[in-house]
Parts: structure tokens; C-alpha cells; sequence
């Protein structure tokens, strides 16, 4: 049998919300490889297994440590938070894999931050949207800042990660000035902190709200489209259909 | 305790890339409801379930069918395919459960066809994207025209949800032609047919063959941004790290 890599999506941290083939290959393999803060999330529930981690930064040196100890005949589960796929490992994974033309690589799929910060919200993503990182570490902000308008042109609802962090407290305010070129102040925005983890906190704002809110590096943010609502408490963009 | 409806994302279909949370509400409920096509393919994993189902367009009456069973007593779960919050019926559920306040609208999230589609085809979401569904049924065309045009000028990767059927077979090929006043002809696409289930294919594409490309109802498409690229038979969008 081809000798083989798995790119794990871990989903939003609660175990419960992983899916059912990634808790059985992380049960099955050998080495579990990732970010530090996610592998100590693992410790615990998958006793037994070899721990290797590398911090943030070093995100191509732990891809080669996956194929390095795959090329030793171990089964090895690289992790990611959410999605493997989205802001994942996946891609490296791909693009590193080239040069292990023995090994093929496997992702398997998890619920990123859009789809179980909506869950909790209610369901802000029901119609097209957009998913777009706030971080300008491996993206010039002109970039970013192109994105967002034209998102906000097309009447996407738009799912921002990585909001905020300590070297730029400041990125979701610039953000919400950008929309707020096209957007109304009223527009219905949500964020999502810690989802999936102790201290899992929901909040609704308008748009002009927002822009003058301080969110941390753990909370996802959601603005409405122009269908957007507040029902009960929850944020709801409707899909269209007639009641 | 206060009466609850569950909305579950079921995932792809393959069984295993259910969330694990999803697979046990499904096993402690009573009443599974949903479209006739997805309940079917619950029927054999979760026996001795009341089974009730609507077929397409009656989505409303579905919803009130859920909470009418929830208000008996009855422990209820509403499945969608991939995730209750795309394209799904979470925001129904919460627009129709405002008339049944006494009955909290629990979302339980799923994998979407853009992650477990990407993962098939490799990486193509590593970076930032949108998703457009081409079905016209509840969305003005002109709407969806725009929304592919913001997009493409927004360099995301695009993935498609519902590109075609039987009464506009041609839909794909309106949003290529589209896309194309944006993006070259050899822009990287790729298509993935039944994902998690018989027949999974996954193919890659030019932009420009995909135009000339007949896909199924059962097919998700994916569009590449500018730094897509082909490794190996994958597609994969780097996210930027050095190598």
C-alpha cells in the first residue's frame, strides 16, 4: 500500500464537532503533527500517540516533519483547527508533497470557523457569500482591502477571519471603513468568541457598531447581507423561499 | 426543559463525514424530517426512527411539519445535505420558529460541498473565496450575474454550488462566459461529482474547457484565483508561506 499522509480538519476545538473519519484516523495513526495550541487540544482525547509540534512561523518545517516520519512506514495525521482546506495545512501539504512523490496526501474535511460561528449565531450564511482574512501576514492589505469592497459591492454576506491580534488591534475598524463605503450603518453584523470552546460568546451589532467594537484573535466575525434580520435574538439571512 | 428542534448538516452522504455531535442527536432523536432524497439515505443507519419527508419546494411546510412534532414532545431532527447554514434550511427554521416560541431552534453544523469537495480536488480554498449558488429558483439572475462578476474581480477563488439542471442546462456555461471578462482562459477550475458518495469524480479543467463542459445537478465547481495551480493531478491555491 502507497505510503500516506492525512491533513486533518479539527474543526472549532469541542470534539463533538469533529467529524467521524477524522476522530477514527486520529484513533488509527501513529503521529499526530501541528500548531502547538491545537495539538495540546488533542493530548488528552487520543492517548498513546507520538505529540511533534512546531509554532507559528514554521509552518513548512512541519509539513517536511509529516513526510519525514510518513517515509519511516508511521501513519501520521497532520491537524488543523477548523477546516484543513480553509486557512488550512492543506495547500503547504500539496505543495511540499511534490517533492515526496511516495506518499500521497489524503485531506479530510472539518467545519471551519463560517459554518459553526453561523450555527451559533443562527444562520448568517444561508445565502452566497464571501470568507475573507483580515490578516496581511502572507497578504498585502490592498489585497484584502480590494476584497472587501468588492464583496460589499456584490451584496455578499461576508465571514471575516482572523479579525484582530495584537500586532494589529486595529484591522477590523479599518475593515468595517471600508464597507462602510457601500453598506448602511444598520446592516446586521454578528461575532462569534471562542465557538466551540469554554466561553463560547455571541453578539449581534449594526455595522456602525461594530466598527467601534474591539474583537480578539479568537472571535469570528459575520456582516449581513441586504436580506439580513434579527429574529429572536439570532442573526438570519433568509434563502428566498416564500412563508 | 424547554422544547428543542435540532437542524443538522449531514454532510456529503458518506456516512463517516458526519459530525460526530450530528450522528448522536440523529441516534437519540425520535423524528427525523427532511428531503425525501436525504432522508432516504438515512433510513438504513438510523433504524427505528419515524420517518417523515416533504419533496422540493414544499420547504415550508417541512419546517412547520418539524415543529408540530417538537411541540408533542417529540425530540426532532431537521437534516439538510453539507451544512444546515449553506443553502440549508437553518434560516427557514428560525423564520418559521418565530411563530413557535416556546421550541429553541438548536443548529448542528456540517461539512458543505466546498470543503469536502475541495478536499477531493486538493486545496482550492486555501485562501480567501466566495460561494454562489447558480439557481435562479429564489435568486434573480442579474443578481447572480453581478455577484460572479464582484467576485472574479475580487481575485477570489468561486466555488458553485447548484450549476446546473434540468431546466437550465446552460447556466455554467452563462457563468463562465461571465467570469471570462475577468480571468484568463487558462485559469485553473475543477468539478467534483458526487462527493462522499458512488461515483465520486473529480476532474480539472481550463476556465475555458470548463465553459464547454456539461455538469450534473450532483456537481460542485470550483474556480481558481490567480495563484492556483496544478501539482500532481490537485489543485491547489497557496495560501503564500515561503517553501
Amino acid at each position: 500500500m502507497k505510503k500516506r499522509v492525512y491533513v486533518i480538519g479539527m474543526g472549532p476545538g469541542e470534539p463533538e464537532m469533529m467529524c467521524v473519519k477524522a476522530d477514527r484516523i486520529l484513533r488509527e495513526c501513529d503521529t499526530i503533527i501541528g500548531y502547538t495550541v491545537y495539538v495540546n487540544l488533542l493530548r488528552e482525547a487520543y492517548p498513546g500517540k507520538e505529540f511533534l509540534t512546531t509554532p507559528m512561523t514554521q509552518e513548512a518545517k512541519r509539513c517536511e516533519m509529516a513526510f519525514e516520519e510518513a517515509a519511516k512506514g508511521k501513519k501520521v495525521a497532520m491537524v488543523c483547527s477548523g477546516d484543513a482546506g480553509v486557512y488550512g495545512m492543506s495547500g503547504l501539504m500539496l505543495e511540499i508533497g511534490a517533492s515526496y512523490p511516495e506518499i500521497e496526501v489524503e485531506v479530510v474535511s472539518g467545519v471551519t470557523a463560517a459554518l459553526s460561528g453561523g450555527a451559533v449565531l443562527g444562520a448568517p450564511l444561508t445565502h452566497d457569500f464571501a470568507v475573507i482574512s483580515l490578516s496581511d501576514r502572507l497578504t498585502p492589505w490592498d489585497k484584502i482591502e480590494k476584497r472587501l469592497a468588492c464583496a460589499a459591492e456584490a451584496d455578499f454576506s461576508i465571514c471575516l477571519y482572523n479579525p484582530s491580534s495584537k500586532g494589529r488591534p486595529d484591522y477590523l475598524k479599518r475593515a468595517c471603513d471600508i464597507l462602510l463605503q457601500f453598506l448602511p450603518e444598520d446592516r446586521i453584523c454578528g461575532t462569534v468568541e471562542n465557538i466551540g470552546r469554554q466561553g463560547e460568546t455571541a453578539k449581534l451589532y449594526t455595522l456602525g457598531q461594530l466598527r467601534d467594537t474591539e474583537v480578539n484573535m479568537f472571535t469570528t466575525v459575520f456582516i449581513g447581507n441586504s436580506m439580513t434580520k434579527e429574529i429572536g435574538g439570532r442573526m438570519v439571512t433568509p434563502r428566498g423561499y416564500r412563508i
